[in-house]
């Protein structure tokens, strides 16, 4: 069962497959060692999951590993990256220039997993010709001819949530092939247009979680 | 082997258990129709999980479902809510007053979860004492002070990377139980204090991974 779950889709991860690889490789850029090997127990820890989870996850990518030696760091990573889709870059423009907008500019982190914002777009005519972190605001009436020019393949969404699904479509409709959306509300888009939300609200009820656990514990050694 | 993994450590769920629970709830407030039901497989479309993967979660927050009945949406919730500690409100202190700060303050899905914000703290010296959301910026060095007279539980990082870990130090001393921290960094803390760490570039690689499904899909029907 565990196997069909991890090869759905003939050897295609699943989504929840897919979210550890990218914290797997959080860890292997965090946690290598002059080794350049680390053991699945790092992994699984840093994570949070079970040292066979692990396994089968990097299995699925093609990387068995050897008991007792650990994975190979550098070959561990570009496996991961394939698999991922992020040995190449990616091209994306940004429509709202809002404080998240700002923030996601400022973001190094981005450029250097090769996720470069090249356009920047909002619908407001008194933003409209500002500059931004070096880049002039554009209209965004024009991102149909836009996203071609700028060969962006993705967009992100940083308006209100009111305006969300309408850019959602107008982004569609410019023909990005991915949507990354931070609006609070869900957007919805044809079959072939992936779209990512950013729920922040899901990491602080991941800490309200792992709080409440280490308070159980102290109180169960305490009791 | 699967029942052992959901439910280690005695009954309390799995880190990964508790993210897909963060991931139903969401299913479970948006999907929701009329008969006050949903069974596991719109759960697990959502999600992208398997069906047996979410009944396991959810029989492990103590909701076993009746197969063909679905399970019951306000139930589901309040159990979920329970599991993840967030049926009773958390009171956090935001330290850093740039854009994502900013951008936090106005986004109003964390009040909504019962994440309330309570008071805002900056190092630099031009900026303490300034209003931003109806809240004065209060300078970092009274922290200790002041995260026990707002009787706040949890510290936001919104702070440079290089300023991370020390700000982390000030809050652990200060006597928050968890912190969540978006600077492009990993902080330390001793092992009674929570750190999650929100990394957008995690969002950008499994919304690559997804385009690129579509991708190969495609091709795999027109060749």
């Amino acid at each position: 069962v565990s196997q069909k779950q991890v090869k759905s889709r003939g050897g295609v991860p699943s989504k929840a497959t897919a979210f550890r690889l990218s914290q797997y490789l959080r860890v292997l850029s965090s946690e290598a060692d002059a080794t350049g090997r680390m053991p699945s127990s790092t992994l699984a820890k840093a994570v949070g999951v079970s040292d066979a989870q692990v396994r089968r996850d990097l299995a699925a990518v093609g990387q068995p590993g050897l008991r007792g030696v650990g994975y190979d760091v550098e070959h561990l990573t570009q496996a991961i990256r394939q698999t991922l889709v992020i040995h190449r870059p990616w091209r994306a423009v940004l429509v709202g220039t809002g404080n998240l907008a700002r923030a996601l500019l400022k973001y190094r982190g981005f450029q250097k997993q090769g996720f470069e914002i090249v356009g920047l777009f909002d619908v407001d005519a008194n933003i409209v010709g500002q500059c931004i972190d070096a880049m002039i605001v554009m209209n965004v009436e024009t991102l149909p001819s836009r996203v071609k020019s700028l060969r962006a393949e993705l967009g992100v969404i940083t308006v209100p949530a009111e305006a969300a699904q309408d850019v959602a479509a107008r982004l569609v409709a410019a023909g990005v092939r991915g949507i990354l959306n931070f609006a609070p509300t869900m957007v919805r888009t044809p079959a072939n247009v992936s779209v990512v939300s950013v729920d922040l609200s899901i990491q602080f009820e991941q800490l309200a979680f792992q709080v409440g656990q280490v308070h159980d514990q102290q109180h169960k050694q305490t009791d």
